[in-house]
């Protein structure tokens, strides 16, 4: 693997998500509803959370994404996930699918899979150990934790994506991006990240805000380089975080101070982005 | 519109709600459960949250206040709240309901309608754009935030709540509350309030405490006037919390510590509310 | 009643946790998802939440210990309390049963007494009121909150858990927790504990992690070990968090660090932990 660092633009992309201030329709977890919210205000998105079958056809179509998050299931939420989804496919609105602990029951690699299937999706966004058994490159999922990733895991993704045309991302130490075509590895964060709870499905939420504002219908490209942008922001305000933090507690609340008072120039400065030419 | 600055005893309720500690039945979103019962806790009250059908008139009825709220619907959430409501309303115990991004979707218009007719509400409480829209003063939601509030909106609410005998809370940067009699204007609070999920959630949760210590079937007068006591409270506790909080995170827990802390006369001293005469 | 100081070693156990990291399956309440998945990742476990009953049964078996707290009842929770908890009980896996509410609704009591009559518990944990009300010890329950335990509730508790083959712990001020044939008084903690949501309902998640380390099949002696162990961490932490708070707000964010930073020896040396001789 060859890695040549990239010049990006994330403040390019932080400032259209402060002007355009997306609505995001989040159907996410019970675990992260609250934060995922907080952490897409925080950088200047509008969330939504709504789950009844009865409203999110109609949510998705207004809104300027869709994220989809299968961390805690039940047959009522997997439906409006999926009503959600045609509705934002028809639309031509943005869907983000986050396959939280697939691998860990054969529910959720049920789930996975037809979600997947049924769904075109402009995101597929997971930790590595999902992304790897998902995409049938390895990697272990105890509980909804990530565990190894698997060196073949970057190759996997580049595949699914042209296959698929969407783009896909697996987040961990370094994270991988992939439209198809190309793939980078992200090297921004902290160890923080790690010891709370839902920090991959804030994640999953404030990309949401930066695929809105890439558009409708665009190209797996562009909404891979939404999706590495809006890492970047997150795993940048994750480092200023830290440095304001005494423990995991005190890291939450700095995260959203963070996410709140990011400066793009900061972002630009502090970006580890590099393209990766796979052997 | 003529206003004049009117004493108010937020105090003296603010003390009311500490000794009596009151039971407080909340049927609210999943986004803001945890932060609104911690609302609750502190500022001295009771807070308890039971959806369950097989339960919920059995809670309603021995609860000093039932707050009803509609961030994240389900037809099994609806159907508890109109048990809860009725059982409530049989028992005389004030209810409040807050109709979280109606104007959203039809579905969430249909069942603020339904519950609106159905119940007999002791405080209407949303935001500027969920009032207006509900009353059809005008006013625009854009997922669940509010949006601008019409110059009418103040009208509409007091001929609402004449109506339906009942006292009706419109926040926003000015906050306006009426009995269908008088209308007050509020301007305590802080813009961080804006910045956090669940800021109108856990202002309705905390309303309860306030409504429970008013007593069971009051006056729509009564009503308002525990309103505008618990309002004042929580945004002068918001504007004590800000003085202490780096942006919206450690806002959310200054928040807490700021309400637990508050001391009546300050509030008193702090309290910005007008009696405001329509033209 | 007669208490003799006893020599415990919760670093032992403490640092077992942190050595196995294990699973800890919950399903638990609206209002605490978010903290019970904080509070274990902090001490050193991996959370999961899973409610759906098409997989509860496959990751109750695959976890080290599955705690079910009843905060937030309805019929499909409860469906799904009774397969996982079957699940473990076939697997060996041990269940803790935290019955938060119980007596304050009819079907509040029927779910617990269901529960308790149809699954063999490792650990029986509430509050000193819910545990009283339980079992028939006396205990009033307003809400979800204990109020005064009754002097004859260790008595109770003993008995219980001879006749069920269970440990059962009762907190309040002062905790008790008996395997059947001793009884034990704890004493650490902080008021600041009662003054957010969910504290008691973050002990129960903690002790999953201590019971899973004491392990599959083992003895109400060696469970109620852990569970001293378990609860002498989570409450030395809170000592420390409180000396780092400014209220309840900031207590929850320091509550995490000091569980992420606990260290052994120290909760050794601050432990307070007796053997009682009932009289």
């Amino acid at each position: 693997m060859i890695c040549l660092t990239t010049t990006v633009n994330p403040a390019h992309w932080l400032e259209q998500v402060r002007a355009n201030q997306p609505l995001v329709h989040n159907i996410t977890n019970l675990v992260v509803t609250n934060i995922a919210a907080n952490a897409l205000i925080s950088i200047g998105a509008s969330p939504v959370m709504a789950y009844a079958k009865e409203e999110v056809a109609d949510m998705a179509r207004i809104a300027g994404a869709l994220a989809l998050n299968m961390g805690t299931l039940d047959d009522r939420v997997v439906q409006s996930m999926e009503i959600a989804g045609r509705s934002a496919n028809e639309a031509g609105v943005p869907v983000i699918f986050d396959p939280v602990g697939v691998g860990a029951t054969p529910y959720r690699n049920q789930v996975a899979a037809h979600l997947t299937h049924s769904l075109h999706l402009a995101l597929l966004r997971g930790n590595g150990g999902e992304i790897g058994f998902l995409l049938g490159a390895g990697g272990q999922v105890k509980g909804v934790d990530a565990s190894a990733v698997s060196d073949d895991l970057p190759r996997a993704m580049k595949a699914y994506a042209k296959a698929h045309q969407c783009a896909v991302m697996a987040t961990g130490a370094v994270d991988y991006v992939t439209d198809g075509e190309r793939v980078w590895a992200l090297s921004n964060g902290h160890p923080l990240l790690a010891a709370i709870t839902g920090s991959g499905c804030m994640a999953t939420a404030i990309l949401g805000g930066f695929l809105a504002v890439a558009g409708k219908q665009q190209t797996p490209s562009r909404y891979a380089e939404a999706a590495i942008a809006g890492l970047t922001c997150y795993n940048v305000a994750a480092e200023i975080a830290a440095t304001r933090a005494a423990g995991p507690g005190t890291f939450q609340a700095t995260l959203f101070d963070a996410l709140y008072h990011l400066e793009g120039p900061e972002v630009n400065k502090q970006a580890k982005v590099a393209e990766v030419t796979l052997s």
